[in-house]
């Protein structure tokens, strides 16, 4: 089953209190397609300009991503750059360019239209409905959001929770949308705006998944040292998608959910140790496939085995 | 088996932004003891004044916790006063007055001597080391500390560390302790310090379990409210002891402290939904036995059963 990704593709330069890597592939849905690859065929909606380096090109190509759904259009590729504080939680963004991105109106090729998962990666709440409305009858449709949605579109934000499955937010923006502290109040004030999940994702804590009446709890995977946090989100929602299109399924229950969020965990786990999809792009099924294993006795306190 | 625990045992005045309670049954060796009873018959090292309320040596009493250890002296009962901010993380000391505490030195009742498993509550490492010297070769020994004596008392505070089995501490700390920014880090640090294995307490957000060669992530179980966060750490440290002796075992394995911290965890959680031990002192094993049930479907992501 294939997943549709609708999200940015950038040029990003990056700075952490160690390093400085330039002209970086990112954007939400280069992460997020990559992420997705490990499971599933990736059907990308995107928009690059005619400066887009070819390699990056046949590094999607190479990961089985669809690229029908991706304009070349004249110009130049949207660009940020950001930089890091020594804890790795804090970032400050140096600049943004939207250059190409700013008239971006995605149409979605015929044979996108149907499908089955869905998922809106980080862009403004009105492209993301726009990118929906021409999915014929999805069977999940997941949605990353960010402060910036919450602060100057919040009301196309509320309508777009109205026809999702999952919502995908960090604990920050959790509290800011609903003005509520307690996370697990936060998670029950969302799914009463729309969304049949919530997945709340706190960084270097791990992950919360709420629906009404279930609770999973995903620790983070223990690195000693995180390179970039840079696209984190994006594989997890990603890795998340892909995971779930994996299980060719009609409906998903709430344990088909715990096992795409641990892997969206895991992935994003990777995706730290380098700059850009680096890590990513290196790493074998095998490998993610022990990191599960090795992450389930971590996380399991009774082991039945 | 029984556990020796040592630590304060206070009169507390606690304002949050939205209650205050005054005159409250607080310090570490409280919390601690009252946990480690649904486990375990607690030995009791404590210094408290001729004001102390008769009702609380009652709950002691009545929690098969043995008081003679509990040293009652002339003068008054350490107190403690302190303010939470509304997100339940940052509090405040508004003040502190020793009273008895000042003099203490605790001599170990013969019949304490042999106790198996050994928990040094948070007080100062010097104190904690006398308590320690005086017990014949114990099974399992656990220290908890704070900001106070890494800042204060470093060099005793290693000492100390030679000769215990678990530090407890929470996030903060083990940064300061160690200076390393990375939690898995900090922990390989402080292993090298002395202990076989450290517990990281992270709040909110669970707590991490290290040794030289395991890794367990415990999640903290989700609250839609907290009234009181004062006691949560020492009401982990108890439960964790207490189960710990509950296993009447001459050595133990990783899985064995995986279990006591989640039942450490649990028991924290039961803790800080109200002032005081009001809530710990209410409840039964069978309430804390089903949440353990819970917490395992809220944490395992491939469930067997």
């Amino acid at each position: 089953m294939s997943v549709l990704i609708v999200g940015s593709i950038a040029i990003d330069n990056i700075k952490t209190q160690l390093e400085e890597h330039r002209e970086l592939l990112g954007g939400s849905a280069s992460y997020a397609s990559v992420s997705a690859s490990f499971f599933a065929p990736v059907n990308l909606v995107g928009i690059v300009g005619s400066d887009f380096p070819k390699e990056h090109i046949d590094l999607l190509k190479s990961r089985a991503v669809d690229l029908e759904g991706l304009q070349i259009a004249d110009g130049k590729t949207f660009r940020w750059s950001g930089e890091y504080e020594w804890d790795m939680n804090q970032r400050k963004t140096l600049s943004v360019e939207l250059n190409v991105f700013e008239t971006f109106s995605p149409k979605l090729p015929e044979a996108y239209k149907k499908t089955p998962i869905v998922l809106l990666g980080n862009i403004s709440p009105s492209l993301q409905k726009h990118v929906l409305e021409q999915v014929d009858n999805p069977r999940f449709v997941v949605a990353d959001t960010m402060d910036l949605w919450i602060t100057t579109t919040r009301n196309e934000l509320l309508d777009l929770l109205k026809g999702i499955d999952l919502l995908v937010l960090n604990d920050g923006e959790a509290r800011q949308l609903t003005e509520e502290t307690s996370l697990v109040k936060a998670a029950r004030s969302i799914l009463r705006l729309g969304p049949k999940y919530v997945a709340i994702k706190k960084g270097e804590h791990g992950c919360l998944l709420l629906s009404k009446d279930r609770f999973f709890s995903c620790g983070a995977f223990p690195l000693e040292d995180i390179h970039d946090p840079t696209g984190a989100g994006d594989t997890f929602a990603g890795g998340f998608a892909g995971y779930l299109a994996s299980l060719e399924k009609d409906s998903f229950e709430f344990d088909d959910l715990k096992k795409a969020v641990v892997y969206g965990t895991l992935l994003a786990s990777f995706c730290v140790e380098a700059f850009s999809l680096e890590r990513l792009k290196q790493i074998t099924k095998k490998e993610l496939d022990d990191r599960y294993q090795l992450f389930k006795l971590m996380s399991h306190f009774e082991v039945i085995e």
